[in-house]
């Protein structure tokens, strides 16, 4: 394709974004902000996508069929499944003026994800136990009202997602699809030139499953996510879920008196530890927390973690989970808000104890008394040790993995896939059975998978860039070749271009009248992989520079055209 | 591909919907109706879309540059140009629920066509008289809030298109790009196989454009739209900005004496008609309207005819078209209404007079005096002949074209693509203008081009079908081969079905364990090209059958193959 076609040109000076891939994607004319998180793919940007989802498409085909749903869907469909309330990406259209809404009042759901529709799909077509399993899949734009969109195309209110859902007689034969999906995945990230760089990684089911999920998460510098992996057991989590075991540090052997200390006003860790001299893991947090059936549940943790809210729902099994108000602290601490101490909690009150406090000594915590802290608080001696300490901290850089005992490598990682084992969640609200060879009736079990074709494009901008601007892998690239035509005559730089292209070889001819700098310039901007440079200097040669080295080369035109057969 | 794998089957006793293509398509399995006008492309009917859109595609690529805009846009966008509150189509989304309305409450329009992102865009990247002239295209899904969404897919709130927009900095180079427009549009729709039966149609603008556009009609017993063809000038019209010549009737030579008759509550031309026992074509309708300025127009026209108000807008030049009230009637009539007519009417009302009045002897009109009408009017000596008869009919079965005298052929047909020539429209509002040679800023012109991709789908099904189902094209169908297994020994089934498949050719393989009935009861509604049937019974040859003939024929595997190369 000549340059002069596109209908596009670099905008080298165009503000920074908050990220790479919005700053490069724009400057390099491959998308352009229509409002925050919403973008339209210009020409450059259009041909890299499709080529992401072409590989996409291709590996999926192995496991189920492609089709493609509506965008838009009826309240009822999201009244049965119960999400209609609590998807809180959810968003509905209307009439936008009078005109509109004299046509028609009718108010539709603009779908965030498909589950709502693909199963009653598959319920229609597909009943008997012969009939399974099986698996529908398929590539388009969907829309999630996000509060934030600020990384380009990494986080969008509109972007592109591969969406597959499979179909299944057992939990068994879901588990075995979910493992084969596991290793589809793999390939399709190996396919973008990922591999390397991606990890499945144990993550929350959200508002899909109870179990864990599988997100697939690439290694990158401005991923929003935070994994933890443990090498030995080759096994990576998500922080949200990720097991923690704690740092140690050498405790006393003396115990000290215990001691209540008066110190007024004291909020937060970094203040009391300034005021107690002592360490953040010398001491000891106390939550209270209000939870189903308006029971009271106090969690004591180590001062230098958080709590894991999504692990300690699992500990108490529990469907609603929020921090306790003033009223409920006060009555249940005897004191202000800011004195919750593990001694002395009235015996209606469960307390998860984590277990980084397990083998502590002349620790603080708060007296439940209002502006006291009591120190070289002990075990057994001062409060009673409890039967069971729970992992119910946020994991953290310096943390174990408590099965294998390795210390976790933490790193920034981008979700570019993720898989959910559904089970009977969906096809139980839609009625969703099979008959069985005995004629019985029995559940479907369903898992979904998602990867986001979109954010991908805007993931390996973030992972494949130089200062320059963008160093696209070949197989996703706008095109192969990047010819560019400093002054050559007789229109050798035009026949050239023919003869690649007659080659079926994907070629972007600069053909502009802008300077030689110029050209190199948005020749690195755009970041196809190889670059020809056409001058008649070059003494009938041709020179070839790789994207991603330095050196460049003078060729005869056999030796490119033989370089460049695929 | 094999049937078992296709996740769907077909519904033979799925209800009869308004329309054939929503009736086959659903029962072939091609599509699911998720709600009014709102459809998912099952696996068959994906791959029917995808083979429309890359052959549309292929000569879009003649003539402008792939892109993909947004789906969603701001309220902005629309208001720039105005079209925000009488585009009376168009949606807006926002938070589906209390949670979501918490996260984000921004408002975004969900484009129903894309002028509004496309023309800044344009204008970002293009300034340079040397620019031009450039065009963009997308296929993409389009919304739009329709009252009535009955026709299955011919008529969507959600639907595929291809829209394209070309960027000029002359009239004429917008005129010479349309024209090219034209040539390319009549090519796809040749390679769809509808070249015969579609028409370039002058339409209206609409909301695009005030001059007339070109839509692509193709001839169709279920077409929405009524097309007027004068074979001799080879020009068609869309039946609302038709020209119209009436048929003439014999006028009496003799004139009558002018009288009032007294006819009460006489409601219409059917009842007045048969009170005065005279013809629809002796009478004379008078409609009184306000316009611009509340401004009174009158507007006479022959019993038998509608008034076209398209083209009384065009007579008139005004903005605002309405039927006046009824305080207005009887102000202007002195008459309750349904009285009116064209004598003694104030100085002040202008009278649009149809020219199937001209030559009209001894007509009836209103007297404008309560439950009056006048008979045996004639021109001259009763009301004055006017200056000019305009063309204010509605067209109607029967008319010529006044411009060749040629009798119109009439015909329903549906809209299969649509042609716009903007001008300045949208460059205007956008304020996109470009630097001439001389350093001079002048306005851009532009033209948009749509083709409905989803509709030519359901079109095509409309026209080629029989009793037992669809007949597709060859070049659009889901496979070239429909290869049916009756009970073969030894796999052979098999072996044909992977032969065929490794030659490239797409198959469709039934590999199902149900009757010989019902696989070619199914081959004939989902309607491949192409069914070959397996049995022992053939002695080792292959029965080849085309859907669209009777004849079978017992082939060798190898005239098979032979037949099969592409």
């Amino acid at each position: 394709m000549k340059m002069m076609q596109l209908g596009t040109r670099t905008l080298k000076n165009s503000k920074e974004f908050g990220s790479i891939n919005a700053t490069y994607l724009t400057r390099g004319a491959f998308i352009d902000m229509t409002m925050a998180g919403v973008y339209t793919f210009l020409p450059l940007g259009l041909r890299v996508l499709n080529k992401i989802e072409n590989i996409i498409r291709k590996e999926m085909d192995e496991i189920g069929v492609e089709l493609s749903m509506s965008a838009l869907s009826s309240r009822q469909h999201w009244e049965q499944t119960g999400r209609i309330d609590h998807v809180d990406v959810l968003m509905k259209t209307s009439g936008a003026n009078e005109a509109s809404k004299n046509k028609s009042t009718n108010e539709y759901i603009l779908n965030p994800t498909h589950e709502e529709l693909i199963t009653p799909i598959a319920k229609k077509f597909n009943k008997s136990y012969k009939d399974f399993p099986f698996a529908f899949y398929q590539i388009q734009t969907k829309f999630r009202n996000e509060a934030r969109a600020k990384s380009g195309i990494l986080r969008g209110r509109e972007f592109r997602m591969k969406d597959l859902y499979s179909f299944h007689t057992s939990q068994d034969c879901l588990k075995e699809y979910y493992e084969k999906s596991k290793i589809v995945y793999a390939n399709v990230f190996k396919k973008l030139g990922l591999g390397d760089s991606t990890y499945i990684t144990l993550a929350s089911g959200g508002d899909f499953t109870d179990d864990y999920s599988h997100e697939f998460q690439t290694k990158c510098k401005s991923g929003e996510d935070e994994i933890f992996l443990d090498k030995k057991l080759n096994i990576a989590y998500n922080k949200e879920v990720s097991p923690s075991k704690a740092e140690n540090y050498e405790q006393d052997s003396q115990l000290k008196e215990m001691e209540d200390i008066r110190g007024e006003n004291i909020k937060g860790m970094k203040e009391l530890s300034e005021f107690l001299k002592l360490p953040y893991h010398k001491c000891v947090k106390t939550m209270i927390y209000e939870i189903d059936d308006q029971k009271v549940v106090a969690v004591a943790i180590r001062g230098d973690y958080k709590i894991n809210e999504y692990k300690l729902k699992k500990i108490l099994g529990c469907k609603i989970l929020k921090l306790a108000n003033e009223e409920t602290i006060k009555r249940v601490t005897n004191a202000e808000v800011g004195y919750a101490g593990i001694i002395n909690l009235p015996e209606s009150v469960r307390v998860i104890f984590d277990d980084a406090l397990e083998n502590m000594t002349n620790f603080e915590c708060g007296a439940n008394k209002t502006h006291f802290h009591t120190v070289n608080v002990n075990w057994d001696r001062d409060v009673q040790r409890p039967d069971k300490f729970y992992d119910v901290k946020e994991a953290k850089e310096g943390d174990s993995n408590p099965e294998s005992g390795d210390k976790f490598e933490v790193f920034a990682a981008s979700e570019v896939g993720n898989i959910f084992p559904l089970n009977t969640k969906f096809s139980k609200a839609l009625n969703y059975t099979f008959t069985d060879k005995n004629g019985e009736e029995k559940p479907i079990y369903m898992g979904c998978y998602g990867i986001g074709s979109s954010r991908i494009m805007g993931l390996i901008v973030e992972m494949f860039n130089d200062e320059k601007g963008i160093i696209w892998p070949e197989q996703i690239a706008p095109f192969k070749v990047h010819l560019i035509d400093i002054k050559s005559s007789e229109n050798r730089a035009e026949e050239i271009y023919k003869q690649i292209s007659d080659a079926g070889v994907e070629v972007l001819f600069d053909d502009r009248d802008v300077s030689a700098g110029e050209k190199f310039a948005d020749a690195d901007l755009i970041g196809n992989p190889i670059r020809l440079v056409i001058s008649d200097r070059n003494q009938g040669k041709i020179e070839w520079k790789n994207r991603n080295e330095d050196k460049t080369e003078l060729l005869e035109i056999s030796e490119v055209m033989n370089r460049l057969k695929p």
